[in-house]
């Protein structure tokens, strides 16, 4: 990381937690936390690049650097997981570099300082392409939250409302870390993930990983008031922008039926954000619905599929 | 990460060490070795860029994916700890994404075998741009060898041989990573750095880092084989070469006397590589070489700095 940079950032992270070798060594060096006995550690990817997933003209660099890590967050809260550190890797454009990269930076430190995030370092290079942002975080875990372990039987329940974050949400979305917290304090969680390419494309996923399938009682999806005013325009249903929009960020959870009843008593305040359940586990694989009595259709699953269209 | 990749990545890793939970959930879980109570985690990330760090006309991509790695695995050796796992983030040029993602993948598979790695996630893009590939490496220490520990009176040590690494040495490094664990069990290493950017740069830092100096022993610094050839069509020394190339991706180390004396009685099979004694540790900040009986004059540390052409 150039050096000058380097001084900038170590200035500017000391409001931040700090890990025991940070920025400025060969690699950083990060404390199991003192209640981490025998906990594990998770790690996870993922980069944002320029006019594929986000665009830098329309779009402020300083959300984008909020977005970077809160995407990875988003991960960690699917684990149920606690963060502990991040490493960011730009790639800047030669022109303006130590702009952009102060205006990334922005973001990314409030991001980091809003989740309790330590920088632990880093890497910057200049170069012939559009900005890029990768970010490896970390953290810690006891008994992690797997897509594979729903149960038949399961309650399946999701975060927050669904649907339209193009309208500007995604940029700053919150990070279910609050939320995964206080949940472990009440349920044992079965499986879980984030959504980040469509409330039913990633529920598929984790139930698939589960070799298991749901009953969803459609009509008690959470529709967002973003997928309600996306819905005036795009000649879709609210309920289809819940179904398939990207970037949620929101959790899906299982739990069984006895914790179930436990959560739905808690207050949205409780566990910092409202959960809905949206269905139950059953041994059948794929997604479906209730039409009648005993009839059962099967719904299919749809959103951003990478390297495809919009599904 | 795209699916069929991922499913190929899931068969292609089965040989290398695994992780509690890998390729597939929202983030990687790394149990700490068995051994590793109170250990700390270190982590450390570093990119290669096409038309910057490396030329894929001229290189083979194997070879670049093997490069990407070691790179990040000569850090973690230069802390005096050992590799359990990387994250690899893959930018790739839309055209012919999956043939140059399966090249680059080879070399990071060979890497990895090597030196018993895990591969527990990534991300993968394609964009419009170079292919660039940012690796977070993750390992286990317990005393970390720091920059910043150096003592006056330390003897100065460096692995291999020095300079002429770009007569292709630098793509297919030898990571110090069996050396770092073998010179654990003989000596109380103080400092340690590796050398990405020039013998002297790198040394510079690390005695910068511990404000501390060097009297340098400028007849004992070894030169190595392609040091030596390109001096012939190069205008410069090989000790030139040495002094100043970067991408050695040698150790840099320092310990007390009696530690000094115990491992230059070692030979280089003890070890894994021939060390050589360069000098010693100085009150005096910067680099000194001995011209007569007591007269010392002071050299310049040369090299790559990031951002600005050869030193």
């Amino acid at each position: 990381m150039e050096q000058s940079f380097l001084a900038y950032l170590r200035g500017r992270t000391r409001s931040l937690p700090s890990v025991a070798v940070g920025i400025g060594d060969d690699a950083a060096v990060i404390d199991p936390p003192a209640s981490g006995l025998g906990a594990q550690q998770v790690a996870c990817t993922d980069q944002i690049i320029d006019g594929v997933d986000f665009d830098s003209q329309s779009q402020p660099l300083a959300s984008v650097g909020f977005k970077s890590i809160a995407i990875n967050l988003s991960d960690i809260a699917a684990m149920g997981a606690t963060p502990t550190a991040a490493l960011v890797t730009l790639a800047l454009p030669a022109d303006n570099a130590t702009e952009i990269a102060g205006e990334v930076y922005e973001g990314i430190l409030e991001a980091c300082g809003q989740f309790n995030v330590a920088i632990a370092g880093g890497d910057i290079s200049t170069y012939d392409g559009p900005l890029a942002i990768s970010v490896c975080l970390l953290g810690i875990v006891t008994d992690p939250w797997l897509r594979s372990c729903a149960q038949e039987g399961d309650a399946i329940f999701v975060t927050g409302a669904l649907g339209g974050s193009r309208l500007g949400h995604h940029l700053r979305p919150t990070p279910r870390i609050e939320f995964a917290r206080r949940l472990r304090q009440h349920a044992d969680v079965h499986a879980a993930i984030d959504i980040s390419d469509g409330f039913s494309l990633d529920l598929d996923r984790m139930l698939a990983a589960s070799r298991v399938g749901a009953e969803l009682d459609m009509d008690r999806i959470p529709l967002s008031e973003a997928a309600e005013a996306m819905s005036a325009n795009s000649g879709r249903t609210p309920l289809e922008h819940a179904w398939s929009d990207g970037e949620d960020f929101e959790l899906i959870f299982t739990t069984n039926e006895s914790d179930a009843a436990k959560i739905e008593a808690l207050s949205a305040d409780d566990l910092s954000v409202k959960i809905t359940r949206v269905g139950s586990v059953v041994g059948r694989t794929g997604l479906w619905k209730r039409i009648t009595g005993s009839k059962l259709e099967r719904v299919f699953p749809q959103g951003y599929v990478h390297g495809e269209t919009d599904g």
